[in-house]
């Protein structure tokens, strides 16, 4: 039995994350499946079988072509009021039951949030890295919380807004994760141990975001986590594949392979075409840190102005706004996705897309696609690419911050592959007229197509998702991980740099930094450089003139204690030998103090206000007056403390690493005071003249 | 001005990690190219311009096609002594010759280390790892290390000796990691910000190992690195992006692809497969966990016997008997890389060995391979692979530890290829034979090859290479960069797991680790938990009734400080506020108090030996008797102290993650003793039931 129990033991954080993996990787596959159904909703249903979306049901069929958009089993709006498919009726009839089922979706999103889970809203991974950071929001990760930002996920992402399903996935497989740690006391009873799952949890839900385990795996390493130890690194890679099995083997993608937008190109990149990718990285760094700006300003806004009441009515007129504007445009109209993946693909016989409508004829499959100029249906193209970017930026501004579970991962991906395919476009075109000129001499002077402009849209998406998140490695191996193009790694990197080091330049924090920022999370980034020359005296408390209060070890009663308790809101205080002498004992938590004083009056005897507390582990005899109340064993004998000469970089080091909440301010061995997080966190705010009264505190 | 020095103060670590990055790349490509020549010598040589190997002197040939291993420019050795070139005179010509050269390079590589380099020995990555973790080996990363084990390693790999280069390159790159820290003040002259340049550098040298930059910065992360900050995590993918770069610029795999064994399998991997995958792990778990146990007791054999004193006739024994076996075996003959990737291949039209000798005929080069009966070829080369396994398992565990610069990536990824190309000939075989069974009813039933045993031979590779060194997400993701297959990450990720976890269940030391224990560098493994009860009191020292050197901070005179000084042997002393109390005021490395007190007596009048040693900051007044020495200012005032009840794995922790020299212990504010890492490394032995008297410390 004792066997069993230390294998349990051992292998308990396996079982976890194991099942961790397998749950939410169940749960991405529903939540990809209802929306792909409720996505199709909105233009059609088949009426054989009303939980169809369409391509299932064109497959359920017998017709084995089908052309693009229509099957015969598959009724449109217009279709099921027995209009004609098409025409200017068909068209508004179409558009109008658009316009509902979005506001029908998104209202119903935001008042499944508003009513049983304010917390499912946005994308959670601010407050993901403050709780990995060891800050607790109660109920934050709840079985609650978990329901509904499924449910709410599923219903925003149909609804057409401007959001992607990613960054709350990592939300809803923490949940998941926080729910089973529960599961094993090992991990559910001891904090740091639980955000050693959740740091696990976090890679899973980008693991089936993307269908990329490696990337997710880096993401919690860069991004989500605050101290990753190796042997989670190693949990973490086990539970993300996992879960991205599990979600292979349900196939909500339709396809073989296991990543997302599966693209493979001809040719490889060519040198010069460094230069475009470095250009796309500082478009995408510049769009990143407006993003960010206006974003911020504008949800700072709704704080502070009457919107913020309101906010079902925001959700409902965002997504009017989006549905009306999105369906005109075919580029806005289609699932983001999709529109991503026609992005990242290159022009072959197959794709019959506008954007694919060049002067050139396959007479042969197998030969090399030859390059060629521009049809109309490319220019076209252009053109409401170029507007759908526009709206797309502008709309996602406004739509990230609203009262749903919204992500930023594919509008970014979205906006970056629009701008990253316009260049790409644009250098084709330019090497197929000046096939002459040197740079394009090497590879492009054999008439086939050097420029390929999928992996442009490619490039452009790592470029502006780095510089809306500020992530490098990670995002890197998610993009190569998402796309299959191992070959890519140079370009997806120069991007990437380019437009990490363009973002910084402007302004330090990426958008999940900056939310945590605007929401006033006690987060100690461990990220920054502390590097300056304050000491700990200077940051401790008591400052001049406050009174500091402490415990001696065997000179106070009881009521001393109780008046104390009552008189502060210290979460914990030190004990000394004496208030004289103010040499350090140890460190008492207010909540193990209340527990014993309240379990010594029940169970002791004799125990009354006037009763000695003691500390020490003698009684000194002979003992007089009432008996004392022995404490001894609540007692921290191992507080962390440092001298009031310790440089406060070494200080602040040792918050980050050790996992800190108060060290204990030491001068040659008598104590002087305490520094808590709270103080570190406002000595921080107020070396970078902030507000330092904005930092939050449960 | 000081707007340039401050922007040069914010950009040498950028620059520094580029210049590593660049040299790096370059040093490798020069590395590559020299091994290719000298590989190439041992055959034969290119009479018209003796620098090229053997496919630049077939290219610099006239002729389009040549076949193979032939062509009219390329002497091999009989045909340079005028001989036939085939025949069995021939094949003794060529057997003396190829074991002539590996017995000449072979003794240079030694006679080269021992001479000039003693530290370019081995693989150099347990000692980078022991250098990452804070300790110091002067002159492991000097110049003459790093020109001797570059050219210690092409002589080493020429020789044909069992052994790759890939280790070597990390130390390599670490030696110029630290060269270029030198001339950059702010990193030169700080150790702990070096060790980030080297962490950097570790990646680079993977990088370049593989052309696998996403893989070398975890492997940095993973298994070089102690502490590990993200601002690192992002210097070295930049570094390992640099490096790549330059290195696929100088193209010495004369391919346009950036891996070194590319492959693309045409189908992707069935379900059912997933049993061989894990069946490869776990014998590459067990093949790695008999590498280290054998490897570990002949390098302690070599220790104690009167062998370790020839190690020049060492290395020309063990290349002898390597390059005589190795001859008459084509498989062990050819260069270890070009045999892996052999391995890793599918077989074509193009792939003309005998292990692709099945029975089918290409008419048609379009159409899907079809599966088909092995051919005599086929079983030939099983025979003479299964040969070659266990000669190189043999070989390498006497090959590595020899005075050679040496490593051991490429012979673990040759032992798991030829196992796992085993093991996929005979799936292959059975799903050809046996069609009918169920597990390959989906799949095999089209008549189209549902088995490739070059994934077999990947998974393999990475099975055993994770055995012997126990890593993890790095492999796989170098794995993966190396063959360009993202697709199939869940294999090799199965396959790795089973791998570690079998090798962990026999001994939980990687090759790297175990040869740390077996040097007995002081190397606290941050991977391994520390969860026994004991405390700081029971570590500490003076343990009972041993004395305890302190220095009082204003009643000693200098003799006393200098007696203190020769009697022992400590790095520093803690100064207390006076004998009888014991109460901590700071500390005080001896290397300051050396300085300082030899500074005084030059300078200051009238420092005798009675003068008092005063560290308080004012002087009593009035003051008697010779004038005091005042060392206040290189006062420690802000040492890392601890209770004597903190519980060991606290103070373990402490000691990783702040990189602590040592700690001091009170009590109440007085002090009781110093916990040195030292004696943490030697309390851990100790629990562990080792030698503590075998940790080594400079």
């Amino acid at each position: 039995w004792d066997w069993i129990k230390s294998g349990h033991d051992a292998w308990s954080g396996w079982l976890c994350v194991f099942l961790v993996g397998v749950i939410a990787g169940a749960f991405a596959g529903m939540i990809d499946i209802g929306t792909s159904w409720m996505s199709d909703l909105r233009f059609g249903i088949c009426p054989e079988a009303f939980w169809f979306n369409q391509e299932q049901c064109c497959w359920s069929s017998n017709e084995t072509f089908y052309d693009g958009d229509n099957c015969s089993n598959w009724y449109s709006w217009p279709e099921v009021f027995g209009h004609e498919p098409n025409g200017a009726g068909a068209y508004i009839i179409s558009y109008i039951f658009y316009i509902l089922w979005s506001l029908l979706f998104a209202s119903l999103a935001a008042s499944l949030v508003m009513m049983f889970a304010p917390y499912a809203c946005g994308s959670g991974i601010p407050e993901i890295k403050t709780i990995l950071s060891g800050f607790i929001i109660r109920g934050y990760l709840g079985k609650w919380t978990l329901l509904i930002k499924s449910l709410g996920m599923i219903l925003a992402v149909s609804a057409g807004l401007s959001l992607g399903k990613e960054g709350p996935l990592v939300h809803v497989a923490c949940c998941i994760g926080n729910i089973f740690s529960y599961a094993f006391p090992k991990y559910g009873k001891n904090e740091a141990k639980k955000r050693e799952i959740l740091s696990a949890a976090a890679a899973v839900g980008v693991s089936v975001a993307f269908g990329a385990p490696i990337g997710g795996v880096l993401f919690s390493l860069e991004e989500a986590s605050y101290y990753f130890p190796l042997k989670t690194l190693w949990r973490s890679f086990f539970a993300a594949l996992v879960a991205a099995f599990v979600l292979r083997s349900i196939n909500p993608f339709g396809n073989e392979h296991s990543v997302l937008f599966y693209v493979e190109y001809n040719k490889p990149w060519i040198f010069i075409e460094l230069v475009p990718f470095i250009i796309l990285g500082v478009i995408g760094g510049i769009i990143g840190m407006l993003f960010i700006k206006f974003n911020i300003k504008w949800c700072r806004f709704r704080k502070t102005s009457l919107m913020g009441q309101y906010p079902r009515l925001e959700v409902l007129i965002v997504t009017l706004i989006t549905a009306f504007i999105a369906y005109p445009n075919p580029y806005t109209r289609m699932n983001t996705s999709n529109l991503i993946y026609l992005l990242f693909s290159q022009c072959g016989v197959a794709n019959n897309d506008n954007l694919c409508d060049y002067q050139r004829n396959f007479t042969n499959v197998n030969t090399a696609i030859e390059i060629a100029a521009a049809g109309p249906g490319v220019l076209q193209a252009v053109w409401l690419l170029a507007l759908a970017l526009i709206f797309k930026c502008v709309v996602t501004v406004f739509t990230f911050g609203i009262k749903v579970p919204c992500g930023l991962f594919i509008p970014s991906l979205a906006m970056g592959s629009i701008i990253g395919r316009l260049v790409g476009i644009g250098m084709e075109q330019l090497a197929y007229n000046y096939p002459e000129w040197a740079v394009f001499a090497g590879e492009c002077s054999t008439g086939e197509n050097c420029i390929t402009p999928g992996l442009y849209a490619m490039v452009g998406a790592a470029a502006v998702l780095g510089g809306v998140t500020r992530m490098t490695v990670s995002l890197v191996v998610i993009m190569f991980e998402l796309t299959g193009g191992v070959r890519y790694i140079v370009p997806l990197m120069a991007a990437v740099m380019a437009s990490k080091w363009i973002g910084d330049a402007f302004g330090r924090e990426g958008i999940y930094d900056a939310h945590i920022i605007l929401n006033g999370y006690p987060f100690l980034d461990s990220k920054e450089e502390f590097s300056h020359t304050t000491l700990a005296n200077d940051v401790m408390k008591p400052g001049k003139n406050e009174s500091f209060y402490v415990i001696t070890q065997d000179s106070m009663t009881l009521d001393d204690v109780e008046q104390l308790l009552r008189e502060t809101d210290h979460n914990g205080f030190p004990v000394v030998v004496s208030r004289q002498s103010q040499y350090l004992v140890g460190f008492v938590a207010r909540r193990d103090l209340n527990i014993a004083i309240s379990q010594a009056k029940k169970t002791t005897e004799g125990i009354v206000g006037e009763s000695i507390v003691l500390f020490t582990s003698s009684v000194p005899s002979p003992w007089m007056g009432p008996p004392p109340l022995r404490l001894r064993k609540i007692l921290d004998l191992a507080p962390i403390t440092i001298t009031d000469h310790t440089p406060m970089e070494t200080v602040v080091d040792m918050f980050r690493k050790l996992g800190l909440r108060q060290t204990l301010v030491t001068h040659n061995g008598r104590l002087l005071g305490i520094i808590t997080k709270k103080d570190v966190l406002r000595h921080i705010k107020f070396l970078e003249s902030e507000d330092p009264e904005s930092v939050l505190f449960n």
